[in-house]
């Protein structure tokens, strides 16, 4: 029997012509499909002859257990099956594909991983902000949500404004990131935003500053698509791209 | 006449089928390309019916003025043309893409972006390096590697080892940087890496410890395609999986 294999595939950040051409070649090519939430159906369609499952998590329930995943895919991939564990974004931005690709290794199991476009990137872009920008930000830290005492000590030492900070599935949390930021002396003025849905129909994007963002009104139903921005690049969103005077244009350098 | 716009397109970490199907779409239908060093001819190959022009900087020399890069695509964009803007990864990172953004509407010029999946997070991804891992790392920081005094203030304030550090453009100033994290108290022993030509045939890792990065033997003669990575994920990498004990696997949480 020919051997099976794991493919971990990016699926982009929400539209679905945002997956890679080699991400719709490995679908093609599958025979069993694991996916998660928020992966838009059309990517599902580009997996012509593969049964296709939902395995996705949303707004912190697991639908299965990690390891249920891990053996599914094992178990498959044993069997002579090519296997795609489609994510979200990119496999290895906060979508434990690490975990997934040890597990898989550890199983004698031959894997691949295909990036993909993480919206850490692509969802402030589909609102207008660029995460880096010569004169804002030379770069950008992207983090998890999740309000833990790690997340805390990265954060307490960054001089404030001085990267573009990204937040994934941070909807639920932004109030205590927000109040963390201002207690450690970041600017109440300091650029802020809220990108829900990013690169779908239904994209909404709030603007404003740090001060308030934890009170911004977005519907927090759902904290799967939701990011936050912080940092001077907030300023050139397409919403504020108008105002004379952007947030300490030259402040950074 | 039908007004032209300006497409600012990510292509990619490097191979040319890890493009967008989006990205592929708008090279068909350009009339005109300009294009960044590194990009792959295949994907050249997928603007049928467009001119394209080479406008790339390499190792610090800029073949053309970003001015003139601006007034190519106004001047084209006015003509009813269809102009894609081609840029390595994705065109907000590190790229330049927000001020092309800013000088194209500024003259009236329709603009959209397509995101590109980022080098920062599939460059250490081919090297079998996960950018997140749970245990290990809750997030990264991605900085251009120009040894900036803003640089040195966005990682003097880190935590050692706290987030992945993902430093692009990074070969000629790997040891100036890992020396200057030494002396703020990181550790000789961190996990680091260099990845070069990532997702090519022609590609090249390099893992080690922060001590020895500095002094790694690399070639060095092209800056573009080589990247940094330094922090406890290096130790996941295919070249050191096999080792007994990845670096102080469950330090971080």
């Amino acid at each position: 029997m020919k051997p099976g294999r794991a493919i971990l595939v990016g699926a982009g950040p929400g539209a679905a012509d945002l997956l890679t051409l080699r991400a719709a070649r490995a679908l093609a090519e599958a025979d069993l499909v694991l996916y998660d939430a928020l992966v838009a159906p059309e990517v599902l369609d580009l997996a012509e002859r593969a049964h296709c499952f939902y395995v996705g998590k949303r707004a912190g329930r697991h639908s299965l257990a990690q390891s249920t995943i891990h053996a599914l895919m094992i178990r498959a991939a044993r069997a002579g099956k090519t296997v795609v564990r489609l994510k979200c974004g990119d496999p290895f931005v906060l979508g434990r594909g690490g975990e997934e690709v040890l597990a898989l290794e550890a199983a004698g199991v031959e894997v691949e991983v295909v990036p993909g476009v993480t919206s850490a990137v692509a969802g402030p872009a589909d609102a207008g902000i660029p995460v880096t920008h010569r004169g804002l930000a030379p770069g950008f830290l992207v983090l998890s949500a999740a309000p833990s005492e790690h997340h805390r000590r990265v954060l307490a030492g960054l001089e404030p404004g001085s990267v573009t900070v990204v937040l994934l599935m941070a909807l639920g949390a932004r109030a205590e990131i927000a109040e963390f930021l201002l207690e450690k002396g970041w600017p109440r003025s300091l650029p802020a935003s809220i990108v829900m849905d990013a690169t779908l129909p239904s994209a909404f994007t709030w603007v404003g500053v740090l001060e308030d963002l934890g009170r911004a009104a977005v519907r927090s139903d759902d904290g799967g698509r939701g990011l936050v921005v912080i940092g001077p690049v907030v300023a050139l969103a397409h919403a504020v791209r108008q105002k004379e005077a952007p947030w300490q244009m030259h402040r950074a350098r």
